[in-house]
């Protein structure tokens, strides 16, 4: 399942509205026969890939994937029940199944009921973190939101004069562009784009053709060549987008947390002192430390050269599956 | 020596003037004969007290000291180089050398010349890092100084109001208690000892004798139990210090940077968000956001509870052994 997770763990930022699932069909004797990932799009979905590879082997072979295969009709194909139906596959393991109610488990019992042996929960926890985005979509009906933040150690993105220019060095840079890579559009406040012009693109070998759409929060007129949400609310009008990155500034990170619409924290962390300078985040409604607390979770945390990536999680009860936003 | 680097680094903060050595006196078959630590107020010295712990067992048998011993005659009592001579050890370890430069060496010089095998560097780096105030202070001619600082993930120390309880857990306030109580004296400026009235003391099983003493930074008016520092560079007048703690709060923390004067900061960050709130570090003189780095350096980096402990330390060029601040 680690390897499945991996494949599709991959294709994060290049699948929406699809989840980016991986698969693998493996033969009893071990050897990998075919590997799969949500294609660009969406489709074909990772199933189809992964049984288009193995073809005929497929016979008796074992099918591993992140996610429950789909089971609800769609003019984009068939389903993948119905593929794995028709590939002669013995035995089914499935990380999660299906977060839509309307076929939850229902491609599972199907394929149980048709005579192959069928495992589900398997590396869920791993593949749950995989498909967040997507997941997170399901259930509140939004994007997941990632704010990034570039501080020093006393919580400064930039000197009183706006001078940001580096906080942190090439490692972390470079971790930022693979985040981006694994994105599927990214806001930036027009302040930003005012002060810094930024491309926002992936310039990362290998990774070029996987810059993001991008997208201003303004109150103001469109940009050419960008795409607008006029509050962060919007996010909820973006039913084609799994994962939003979301780079600055201050105003922008201010607004995210005060409509408590962030999800995680992407931390960069330089171990440098600015003083006075340009503050991370403004008033965002807390008004008593003991309020402010049980909302963040660390979760992660390294080196990257001489700076620190700190990610922090959105503490949520886990909601409801929403109807509304099936993949295809 | 890891043992005797912790016999000593235990003492750290109830030395001063003197370094907190640590000894052990080991037979050949490896029991241990004697332990010392330098005692509160810096005597006896750590290899008095491990000698005379082991009597006439020290005959022959090995001593391992985390400072090379002390070879000037002071009114306090005899030299540890007479003692050990006296005392038919056979072998000496020592971690590192005197920094007194009228004195480094010469102790092991002595020591060599009556027939003892003695080596030294081992375990040097634990053993600086053991004694790292009073070297400071040799060094400099002032105590080492340690910021320590509570933020919130955005760098804030507390509400516009001023609330800032609590920003961190249990977990942080017992490491603060603990390093109390492993510090000569503790700092704060005017404006916490009004808005906080701070006991500094330490409310640790075990450990509340080892309350340090407590200074306050102010231009005006002293304040009964007290010892007033008028600035920052007052430090260099604290002769009996080797290492001073500075609890804050921002105004004090500015002034201890700006002036260069702080050699250690550990942050204790909890997960939370504060958003608009008293910023943690005001203008310290830069300028341009590359002034800022290569400055400090990532140390140590650990959860405390649901906090994080990073600890900092100022970058410096080694420089000349002062003349002016033996011990005795
Ligand atoms: N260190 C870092 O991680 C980092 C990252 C990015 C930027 N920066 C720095 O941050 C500075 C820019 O930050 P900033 O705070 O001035 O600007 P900003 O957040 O980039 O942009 C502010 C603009 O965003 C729009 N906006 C903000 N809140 C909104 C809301 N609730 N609804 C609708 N629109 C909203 C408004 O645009 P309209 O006025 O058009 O309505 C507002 O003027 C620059 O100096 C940049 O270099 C640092
Ligand atoms: N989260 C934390 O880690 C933490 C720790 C401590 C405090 N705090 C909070 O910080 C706030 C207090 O901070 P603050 O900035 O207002 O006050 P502060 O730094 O505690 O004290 C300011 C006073 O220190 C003296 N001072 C400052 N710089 C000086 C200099 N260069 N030379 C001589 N004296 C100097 C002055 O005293 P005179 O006016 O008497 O000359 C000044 O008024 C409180 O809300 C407290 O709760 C937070």
């Amino acid at each position: 399942m680690a390897a499945a997770v991996a494949l599709g763990a991959a294709a994060r930022g290049t699948t929406a509205p699809n989840p980016n699932v991986g698969c693998l069909v493996i033969a009893p004797d071990g050897a990998i026969l075919g590997r799969g990932a949500t294609r660009p799009g969406g489709r074909p979905h990772a199933e189809a890939v992964a049984l288009a590879e193995a073809g005929e082997r497929a016979q008796g072979a074992s099918l591993v994937t992140t996610l429950e295969p789909c089971n609800h009709r769609s003019h984009r194909g068939p389903t993948c029940t119905d593929l794995i139906l028709q590939s002669g596959v013995a035995h089914v393991v499935a990380a999660i199944e299906d977060p839509d109610r309307r076929t939850s488990g229902e491609g599972l019992h199907r394929l149980r009921g048709a005579g192959i042996s069928v495992e589900s929960g398997i590396g869920a926890a791993e593949a749950r973190e995989s498909m967040a985005g997507w997941l997170t979509r399901m259930a509140l009906g939004r994007p997941r939101v990632t704010l990034k933040l570039a501080l020093s150690i006393d919580g400064k993105i930039a000197l009183p004069s706006g001078e940001s220019k580096w906080i942190t060095g090439e490692d972390a840079r470079a971790h930022v562009h693979l985040e981006r890579a694994h994105t599927d559009m990214i806001l930036v406040g027009r302040g930003t784009l005012l002060a810094d012009r930024p491309r926002l693109d992936v310039r990362l070998p290998g990774l070029e053709e996987r810059s993001p759409r991008r997208a201003l929060l303004s109150r103001g007129e469109p940009v050419e060549g960008w795409e607008m949400l006029a509050s962060p609310e919007d996010v909820f009008r973006l039913h084609d987008v799994n994962d939003l990155l979301v780079e600055g500034g201050s105003a922008t990170a201010t607004a995210f947390l005060a409509a408590d619409l962030v999800d995680r924290i992407l931390l960069y962390r330089a171990p440098i002192i600015i003083g006075e300078g340009r503050q991370s985040v403004g008033y965002i409604g807390l008004d008593a430390i003991g309020d402010a607390h049980g909302r963040w979770e660390p979760r992660d945390g390294r080196r990257l050269g001489i700076d620190r990536l700190e990610v922090y999680e959105r503490v949520r009860q886990p909601g409801p599956a929403s109807l509304d936003f099936a993949r295809d």
